[in-house]
């Protein structure tokens, strides 16, 4: 294929400060392949990384960022033969080091060398280049091939989906009959929920306060929706489970009392699984979780290969990222995607930039 | 409801001696509620306790055969609270007895108290009476609920269902995106392949030898099917995964080499779930099994409350029972349902007797 | 064997009112036994009921309080064949109701059915009299033999070491060269301590504000004590981890800030397991164990046949009660055995009342 | 340290030719370190790779075989910060490629690129060089650290016990408080009998065939000896269990009944886990298993870190290498340490070549 020698990319220079700018296209190393970018999806860590920084993040003007992202293999590094020039693929966050203790047990999200890439730690768009640009370099470790049917768009929601279903595999992974709540109808828990009903969940309660996203999620197959803003969500959540509460609470709200909603609703000897961050400390009824016997799982993002997982549903049409996607823009207006992403624009959920598109 | 002191009944007189006879109507104990059944399926094992005798099984002449059936509540003895006279419902086997430490630590169908009346066991239509009668005693622990879009008849198979899903769960239970074989498309081996496909295996794959229940079986999703007659059933599972094998093989035929080809079959660091009986001891390559770090599971039957998962998959239209149902009969016609059965009369594979008709 | 048809016991006649009185031999009943009891410790949770009462406990007059007692069985109720006369036992609380779906799956300490005698759930001295009488009834499925070499006195510290135990169980149960810390040197923390360190942890380290407590806690084998009154434990414990923090804390303090301790004495993708109640809702930066991949367990009690296994270390010598106990009363003398216990009168941890004194 | 340019080290020059020659001192690349070896045991796959080859093994000439090794670390390759010169280590066989499957799941040992050093995988002594050598490079991945208190012969067990504790690891690993049979008295059943102690088993049952290493059994913790050259090994298990039959059993034999045996001995929903390897396709009734609920792990070798845990065992004194350690040789007298070894000269068990010794 015919590579480039000079890319377009959004670097960030100061904080609140991205700029689209030419940059040299980078060479895939031992493991590693060239990616050109079709479709990079905007997160909420994303506008931390703009607005704060995150831990171990590459230097203001060198840092492309975008982690949501999937394209066409255009070179292979040394070593690769996993994968071909031409395949499509679509890529998750974190290549661990392979050597710290979390690493060698399988638990690469939680790599104790987090940031440090002489050690062979990479997470894209975070502490290393990523995606918001036309092309990426990714070792084969966060490569996933796209089935024919899924549009490279569709595709950036596959980490999203793959952490949704990573916080469900933590918490036992079989839940065939189960009744399960979600709190917060955000990306993870509308992912969520497509993937407890396709996984057997007999029944999922979602909840939250934004009357759109509850319809989205009424749409994409809750059994029932609870506008935590209009009616009390314990009452209803223990009237909907004969009193008994859900089997697995699945916190994806990260608000000031949903971790102790979770605690009430869930029912005793049940699960809580949490993905979601919460913005301080939280305060909640702990003594009641240990009174019930309830365990509470974490999730940070993607993590033991949910992103394939993920993608196989999503091929088999199981579950659907682009009823999630409102808007699209080329790489050059990112300002725009990030501004309508993050002010909500027309009711913006997911947006999606494509790099290719000038 | 109208209780009759008298029903008819199917009495197990001395082996291959089966008489519908007249016997009192049963009465519920602490715990238990008499059920009006409807519907009774004919499984290989009530032809094992017919012609050879199982374990524990109640004497001739006081015998009542069957075990996978289902009916209405039409009384509850003391305590029970848990269901209603009027519900519809299916069983499952095993009612542990609550003490040894096998069923204290939940594990209920492996009993140490297997047979043991006095101390709680109870294993319908094996050590106790079952569901070829108008009436029969069911413990609370034994019993599921079925759905309203749920006909006596389907949920006949739901212990099938749920034991084919026990299978799934011991090894794991969480295969979304995996790839699955399962040898033989028996009762077990088809409601398997519909379990697995609905709770997210990428790919299923199905062999056997009977054409008929191949074609069965891709009717009702397997993505690939094997004819293990015309067919080499390893190169070719090898050939469709590039030569790594499966992620589990699903064993449910119990012939002379299928473990054999399960252990060929499946990939290193796989897993074999085995749901089947071999006639004599069986000879294998463990050592292939053990180079390769692949964990041999085994189920006896259902267990760990698969059978309200399965049937809470029914409801919701995941796995039919339905389509294995080729022949029903009337409850004075069990020798000939069990012959048409045995003899696979017009290809007969499940068959269905209906204790209330005449 | 002798029984007397009137014993004297601890009966609770209002709340700080606990009075000695004669009352009826109880009988056992199908699946029960009848135990001359021995020896009962008081623990927190007895001060708790005595003081505020607990869920589902027997009326005032009627409720013979004690949880933590052994004995030798006296008498054996209808089916009762896994024990002898004779033989000396100890006790764990909680008899599941066996029907309920958490009993069913060997979650018996999480009954649904909790405070139901008619279903058969029974918590010996929470919601069914227990064990500061001369007699006692108890189901066999709360007992456990002692071997000979275990005294009366000790073993009744064996459903405390169960609980810790279990707690360890929860959160994986092979600790064979991990680093632990348990904050709270109680008697669950005690016992927790020795449990760790016989079971192969590496190095556990213990914290607390009570000098002799941590004293006690260095002689049972502690390799590191830290006194939160006079150095920082979380400094000290990524310093002992050379800044990682450990794989496992067990959280037996229930502090205002001990839940925030353990998250920061964690290593990324470490496990915490919660052994306590907190007298108010806890304050605690989740956000930290989310973003680390940490897993929160949580226990109630004993339960998953851990306190069997905690008698074979007992007998085996590796796991000790005795240098727990500080006092020994008469029954007679029980309101100056619980007024030791709680003003922690001479240093006092562990309070065993000899029913069969005067 | 001063390092040599040469050294001495024993090269397979075909099936049985072992020659002590000279060679190149390696480099370590990159994640990795130069051992300067102080002893290396023999172990029987040595012998099947002298004698008949194992897969994907090095050239005839340029092989240095041994892999159960020990030294001093004089060199550090780039990046590697986790050690330093002068460390005393022991080394496991494994390093995966980190970008399969098993290996990002934390199956290492199940590497599907088994062989392929150019993507990462090593086996030490089998697929790379190895320890019967003055110098060997290995990668981080399979160091530990020694105790001060552990001697370089005594550490040459730590791979065999790491092994035995990963087949107690497979199947739970929490076992305080079980009854565990070991079948097969060589290294891998000794030092599994003593990491069952001291893990907390409440009975170690042993059975085997050669009355010495029956013995050595015996005093290094075994409850019961059973030598099936003169009973009946089943009966015997069944009769110590009261009929019921062992929690778990770890067959570590090998022979043509080993695992016969092993299904009769288990209780019904008790385990199996295999390490050992048979001559040829192993026949056995996996009906009974079945029927008992009984799942077969399997371990090929050591895995997820045990062998880091065994380290710890042996540094606390718990587990002993030594024992078993019955002669040592130095590196150039090597076909003499194989010849005892394979022979059994002298009762020989465990033989330990010293690189450092002319």
């Amino acid at each position: 294929m015919n590579i480039p020698s000079k890319m377009r990319a959004a670097v960030l220079h100061a904080f609140k400060d991205v700029r689209v700018e030419e940059r040299k296209v980078p060479s895939p190393g031992s493991g590693e392949v060239l990616v050109r970018v079709e479709a990079c999806g905007i997160c909420g860590t994303d506008i931390k990384i703009i607005t704060h920084g995150m831990p171990s993040q590459p230097s203001f003007g060198d840092f492309i960022i975008g982690h949501e992202y999937a394209g066409t293999i255009v070179a292979l590094g040394e070593t690769v033969d996993e994968f071909e020039v031409g395949d499509r693929i679509a890529v998750e966050i974190h290549k661990g080091c392979g050597r710290c203790r979390n690493c060698i047990m399988g638990n690469y999200t939680a790599c104790l060398n987090y940031g440090n890439h002489a050690k062979g730690h990479r997470a894209n768009g975070f502490t290393a280049n990523g995606g918001f640009a036309e092309y990426a370099v990714n070792h084969v470790n966060t490569l996933t091939k796209l089935p024919d049917n899924i549009s490279f768009d569709e595709s950036t929601m596959v980490t999203t989906a793959g952490s949704s279903m990573y916080a469900l595999d933590m918490a036992g992974g079989y839940i065939a009959g189960d009744t399960i709540a979600i709190i917060g109808p955000g990306p993870i828990g509308l992912m969520a929920l497509q993937a407890a009903k396709t996984l057997g969940a007999d029944t999922v309660i979602l909840t939250g306060t934004r009357t759109e996203r509850l319809e989205l999620g009424r749409k994409l197959g809750a059994d029932h929706v609870i506008n935590a803003k209009t009616e009390n969500c314990v009452e209803k959540v223990l009237e909907l489970t004969h009193g008994q509460g859900v089997d697995l609470v699945l916190e994806a709200a990260g608000s000031e009392n949903s971790l102790q909603q979770a605690i009430e609703m869930v029912r005793k000897g049940g699960k809580i699984s949490i993905a979601a961050f919460y913005k301080k400390p939280v305060t909640a009824d702990i003594s009641m979780a240990v009174r019930n016997g309830v365990n509470l799982y974490t999730i940070r993002g993607e993590g033991r290969l949910n992103v394939p997982r993920a993608m196989s549903l999503m091929g088999q049409g199981k579950i659907a990222g682009q009823p999630l996607i409102t808007h699209t823009f080329p790489l050059e207006k990112i300002n725009d995607a990030l501004a309508t992403y993050v002010e909500r624009r027309d009711g913006a959920m997911k947006v999606v930039v494509h790099p290719q598109l000038a």
